[in-house]
């Protein structure tokens, strides 16, 4: 098997490596020497404010009325395209960050399927062989290392860019085995929504497989938290923290709700810091504020608001280790514009070279809640609209603007059109967009200037001190044919089509490999263990792919 | 007469004086020396892509298909609002890269009388007193410390952008002053449109106070040229280019026309640069591709294409320079975004994630012509809308399209609308937007992270080495407090209305100080004489203000 794009990201990565590691000595030795700093072990966490363009970051900030942390580390910019795509959606753009390779729409951790991005960034086309193979991701980089690695969202957990950072599949839907993977990655703090992916039940992403995930979550030894007193209190080296079925809720909606028992996602990486920097390997975290990005595609200033300053605070957190520890990188970037949000609107144009800060910013501070707060105190005969709508800083509907509300097919959209003419603000789409975004960054060997998504997945490695495509040669061989140039029969188990099984057998000896574990059930004159691999095993819908160690299983 | 304003900023300057200094030795004297290139003496190119928008680049980008050379030189971001509002317009925003001051609409090189942008970016408020008070810019630093300077546009020289850095005027529809201002500035280069400002005529923007400047640069040695050939030939040390009445022709619709005398916006900058360079003393140099932004405010992708890829051929030049040399500061920087434009639109709200970059740009490549390009073909009977529509990249119109563009009020906005359909992009509005813009730079001192619009003043003008409010303090003086402080008695002359004379009398001595010139006439025991002032005399509406050396007139 090839892997001309992982071996393309590993020419970067080494490169890299070196001059980094000569620029981070040269300007950082003085100051640790002078200071007393640690330069030992190096750290990484990796912040993704979801879809969250320039405008909302500027609306943000004057609604706050002073700077936001972010703004003291801004570097530079980042291109966003997909393999196949110039607007990207997060499945892509969350791969092109976590493991140096752009790929397809929806898919998670493997290579692309098809590359057509005519034009600049043009990436070298796939081997068809190597369509969907999974590529080692930074975090698997770190635990391979043997640092502790830690994943926080304010979305499902399961969502795709945590996804992208921790787990392979061909679809971001796919959160059973998103899930899954997730519980065998040996993670140390795991922290965010999503819960019902962690077991059966009714609900719409509960598990299909049968598998109960928080037996194997407490048979590893996590201590499992779903609310902010048990984080805020656990002292346990392994978190697993479910705060919610699926995603948490809009800052502004739980700061509003005054009893919320969800941590803010300053609280979560605070805490996700404090666990895994005891690790005296270093660790690698990932945090992401999902849903500034949902927000956006709803057109919710007052949910993008929200979320842009809620994740700010995380960047402040983030921000306090990393002066102080040294040799910790951070990296805060938005995975690609979303919705068009500017200050300024079609009412505007003729005028706003006058107008005041405050017109933009008073309409929004009415508001108490996002849209989605506020409807979810909406009665299902709208008789309540009028107070709806005034949580949502409507407060001066018109008769005609109430009459609409109670009629609309898409009220929240409405709500969110409202408020926008209301604050000036306007909007080109309810869905992704193509312009670079800004890049923020913080410590020694720190990318900066216009960097391609793919780039950073280099710049972390480097930091953490190792190379992506030898963790994907070590974590991912196409099991069939590793098994077979062995002399091993193979066939995949789908008994169970939920759960299939990859089996390798030669002479008395069977291997079984459940798809998504990082487990070997190995069968040896009779005798059966079990053995853990490193990474997990992935099935992308045609073939498995296991960890090297997988085929040395024999006693 | 207290300049609050111009105190802080001088603060500021002093402060990036002393770090800036020595972070450039630091980085660059090894290099310098090893290379043997020139540490002195110290330039500054100073390059605005007037409202140009983050989207606009990647847009421009994609259909260029290869990096931009600005790509390499970006560096963080910067604020843009103005004194007054959190959208600014040209003027106020010029201002304050100029001078260091913000300012309020429309205000050319003057405090503000109004400071109103609550929360961040507060600024102090200005002393009534001190309201349109003339603040230097860092031309007139430059000229001041001996260096070489240029101006350099796309637009009408007198537009606001090059006015903010070469004159003062209380609102920036005063070419006439603006004009006459740059005219006296001893101004070594200056290149673009506006020749129908230097003389008498029957156009919109001829003077109307009888002067004919054409004579003035004349007689100041200067070398007059209108055509490219002309520029290119000319081996003057003084260049003066005036090669339209008003702005000069969008470059696409330039280079279509296959015979066009108008240089390129490149062609400009390398002769500037060449001119410039031969002063051993060094230069400040200003560079604007002004109609990005015009196309900006008419929603024509094509236009804003064709401007930021021309401008992006005169950063490249710049950084030829800066290269070769080793002591040029480059800075490249959009004043403000304008139109909200996006790759992504409502068409693409929920497709976005798997649209090629063809779907993008095809349709824009079939154009030849900007929308102002391509109606300048157009017949008054509209016979040819459907060649015209063509020209544009509409070839393929619908019947109710081309009744559509035949009945249109604003063809021009349709004929946008429609090609931008077509591309799948994304506009919020027909005015300048808020957010903070991508900052680029290169070379010693250079600035970078998030910056304050403000900033970059203090940045040129200590990598040029001097203190702008000391700059204010030299060519700014009150002239009735100052005259009358020393015993004059003073008065305005107003007998000719369009060109205001301050008469300034004590004993025999007679100073006369005409608006907008360099020079006062001094009468004395009835003998007259004409002696040269450092900068020019600003009337600012109000008041009277002239340089220092203008009190020490007696022989």
């Amino acid at each position: 098997m090839k892997y001309e794009l992982s071996k393309k990201a590993a020419g970067i990565s080494i490169a890299a490596a070196v001059a980094f590691s000569s620029i981070g000595l040269a300007l950082n030795s003085p100051a640790t020497e002078v200071e007393g700093k640690k330069n030992e072990p190096a750290n990484v966490i990796m912040m993704v404010k979801d879809g969250t363009s320039a405008g909302a970051i500027t609306l943000a900030r004057w609604y706050k009325g002073e700077d936001l942390a972010m703004d003291k580390i801004l570097v530079g910019g980042m291109h966003t395209n997909s393999a196949e795509s110039a607007i990207t959606d997060s499945a892509p753009a969350g791969t092109a960050m976590a493991t140096g390779n752009k790929t397809n729409d929806k898919v998670i951790g493997l290579l692309p399927k098809v590359v057509n991005t005519e034009g600049a960034e043009m990436i070298e086309p796939v081997e068809p062989e190597d369509a969907l193979a999974p590529i080692a991701n930074v975090l698997e980089g770190a635990e391979l290392a043997g640092k502790s690695t830690g994943i926080i969202s304010t979305s499902e957990i399961q969502h795709a860019t945590p996804a992208a950072f921790s787990a392979h599949a061909p679809a971001r839907s796919h959160y059973d085995d998103i899930a899954e993977q997730q519980v065998y990655q040996d993670i140390e703090v795991v922290l965010g929504g999503g819960r019902e992916s962690l077991n059966t039940g009714n609900t719409r992403n509960a598990r299909k497989d049968g598998e109960n995930l928080l037996e194997v979550i407490d048979g590893n030894g996590y201590d499992f938290v779903e609310t902010k007193d048990e984080l805020l209190n656990s002292t346990s080296d392994k978190l697993w923290g479910s705060f919610a079925p699926s995603a948490l809720a809009y800052d502004f909606d739980r700061q509003a709700a005054g009893n919320s028992e969800e941590p803010s996602i300053a609280e979560m990486t605070k805490k996700g810091i404090e666990t895994l920097s005891k690790d005296e390997d270093g660790f690698f975290m990932f945090v992401e504020g999902s849903k500034v990005d949902w927000a956006a595609h709803a057109n919710d200033p007052i949910g993008i608001i929200s979320d842009v300053l809620a994740f700010d605070e995380a960047v402040k957190e983030a921000l306090e280790f990393a002066e102080e520890d040294g040799n910790t990188m951070v990296i805060v970037v938005s995975d690609h514009g979303n919705s068009g949000i500017t200050m300024g609107n079609v009412n505007t144009s003729g005028t706003y070279s006058s107008i005041p800060v405050s017109a933009y910013i008073e309409p929004l501070k009415k508001a108490e809640l996002t849209v989605e707060g506020a409807l979810s105190k909406l009665k299902a005969d709208r008789s309540n609209m009028e107070e709806v709508a005034a949580l949502y800083g409507l407060d001066d509907l018109s008769g005609d603007e109430l009459k609409a509300l109670k009629a609309a097919e898409n009220v929240a959209g409405l709500m969110s059109d409202l408020l926008s003419e209301r604050a000036n603000l306007g909007f080109t789409t309810g869905g992704h967009t193509g312009e670079d975004v800004f890049l923020y960054a913080y410590g020694p060997s720190k990318p900066t200037g216009l960097v391609d998504n793919t780039d950073l997945a280099g710049n972390m490695a480097a930091h953490l001190g190792f190379n992506l495509a030898e963790v994907t040669e070590e974590l991912f061989v196409n099991a069939e044919e590793a098994f077979e140039q062995k002399g091993f029969v193979t066939n995949i188990d789908d008994t169970d089509a939920e759960n299939l099984v990859f089996v390798a057998e030669k002479g008395n000896l069977k291997i079984e490999l459940p798809e998504n574990k990082n487990v070997a059930n190995v069968t040896q004159n009779k005798k059966s263990y079990e053995k853990k691999l490193e990474g997990v095993t992935v099935f992308n819908g045609e073939a498995f792919f296991v960890s090297k160690k997988a085929l040395n299983m024999s006693k």
